[in-house]
């Protein structure tokens, strides 16, 4: 208590809207207006406020403004991971976006774990976050209602997380489809296609879908491992090490991701597998960081600045009313490296 | 002005402490105390407020709760940038440690430059967080003043923002002695030191420092070449490029950071430099995300979750009005790779 009062002193000799007209020589009403941008201010009034604002270093409490307007500018962003290369890329486009809309991001790492993402959705809601943005891999039972039940604009990066809710992702079936095909070009028959959890509903599965069909098309066998995402580092790598040693005449990778792809190439230094002469590997990603520390790797690039742009855009629309539209076409491409 | 008056009735539309008193059969007053944990009420009480909260989905809103007690639990993170694996893990650490503790990060992303620096600590004062970790290279003329008007607790990450503000790192000087040392038991004569910008005033100056004195303690020749952080990577690779070609009798190389040292060696591959046989390379950081992609590399790895809970709690000590202490010592350890 005693500590409160005292904040309460500070704030009391902190400047204020009325400190603030004085200074201007205009009401405190119209200081009001400019604030909240109600009503005709002239150009010379508006700036003969910010310049007394300036001078006595007042500061809007853009928390009570909040509450007055019903939107607190707030954007809740839930990632699976903040060291993730493509999660890090990710997060830090929105960032760059929402702050040039003036928007500000609270940001919450679900670790992939639902009771953590599902305390996000509770904490989110009661800071009264004008709208989410969700690229964690959890809908299991449960979760996938605690957004429907929401009456606030999400928009989902790479999961389906119901019928209403915007969803942004690259064609993940012609990444599928560049990734086997390259390979098969390269010279592979015997080709593993690593994925993520199936039983999660996520655009990310027509990779292996587009993966089985061009396997299909060209009369080879497919070969699909699944290495979930959540699991850790250790029993990727356990789970890879098995599936290549139970099968010496793989001669060609398709993985789902950059790390999964750089697994298989640390496997393969250890057990002496020449790539790409023996082995060829192809990932999926292409975040920065990933391209300066392993520069040789082939990988199918995501439009990440694309999938980060148009995931807050969409967001902003629902968020001013407008309506807001699903894309899971944007176009990827083939970096070629030196593991295929 | 429609679209917030809709909202409005949306909101009242919602159920209110009103509603939870009804359903829990107590006064709008008890559940007040309840959610602001003022006064006595007993454990049943408490338990049926809460029931009746859950039963008629009541979220409280916490950004009135903020401005009525002058605490948002709200904090400022600024980072460098969100791509750079050593930061990315200080902020996810972080994070960790705030959602912990029931706080909440509104993350901004300075990019390293000093306008969007001194924006971004305009907009979390007019946000009303309780306090800031900063984590930025900038230290300009200008922005540590900035932050020393603030009247608010800060905590800086790696840099000096002035006396009065708490600063956690690790120690720098024993980073540089491990470094050197290391290099020179290898066998190294020419050690080629490279740092961040020497203008800068930061805790990381001591690297250099403490490579300095060791090689004159050795009576060998010091040699140090500045690469500044917020450079572009391919001046950053131009600059270590000429270095080396320079100078072929360099034999080590004690980089400023990971990034650096990867630099090195992929400039070694180039000009097909034997790597450790012809040149040794030592990095600095450690971070997860690096020893995964690279982990042949040799570094001298920094305690980030410590550095992180350290920032944490300092800051949460100073918002509750106990006193905050810096750390300049925390200890770093040599993770010996294949690349020395």
């Amino acid at each position: 208590m005693v500590e409160s009062r005292q904040k309460k002193k500070i704030d009391e000799k902190k400047p204020g809207i009325k400190d603030v007209a004085k200074v201007a020589g205009v009401s405190p009403t119209t200081v009001s207006r400019v604030l909240n941008n109600r009503g005709y201010i002239s150009k010379e009034t508006r700036q003969k406020v910010y310049q007394a604002m300036d001078k006595i270093g007042y500061y809007p409490n853009e928390i009570a403004r909040a509450l007055l307007n019903h939107r607190t500018y707030f954007i809740g962003v839930i990632a699976p991971s903040l060291i993730s290369p493509f999660h890090g890329e990710i997060v830090q486009n929105i960032e760059a976006y929402l702050s040039k809309e003036n928007y500000k991001m609270l940001l919450c790492n679900s670790d992939n774990k639902v009771e953590a993402e599902k305390e996000y959705i509770d904490m989110l809601r009661r800071n009264q976050v004008d709208g989410m943005i969700v690229g964690t891999h959890n809908n299991h039972s449960g979760l996938v209602e605690e957004y429907s039940k929401l009456s606030m604009p999400v928009v989902a990066i790479d999961r389906y997380l119901g019928d209403k809710i915007v969803t942004i992702s690259c064609d993940n079936y012609q990444v599928g489809q560049l990734a086997t095909r390259h390979l098969l070009e390269r010279g592979c028959r015997n080709i593993l296609c690593i994925r993520g959890d199936s039983k999660l509903k996520m655009p990310g599965n027509n990779r292996s879908q587009a993966y089985r069909d061009v396997m299909k098309e060209v009369g080879l066998p497919a070969m699909v491992l699944e290495v979930p995402f959540v699991k850790p580092l250790v029993e990727k790598q356990k789970l890879i090490y098995d599936m290549l040693n139970a099968h010496p005449e793989i001669d060609g990778v398709f993985a789902g991701d950059d790390s999964q792809a750089v697994i298989v190439l640390q496997i393969a230094r250890e057990k002496g597998i020449a790539v790409p002469e023996k082995l060829k590997v192809i990932g999926v990603d292409g975040a920065k960081q990933t391209m300066f520390y392993v520069p040789e790797l082939t990988t199918i690039k995501q439009p990440i600045e694309e999938i980060s742009r148009l995931a807050v855009e969409n967001l902003l629309d629902l968020i001013e009313g407008r309506e807001g539209r699903s894309r899971l076409d944007l176009q990827v491409r083939l970096l070629k490296g030196k593991t295929t």
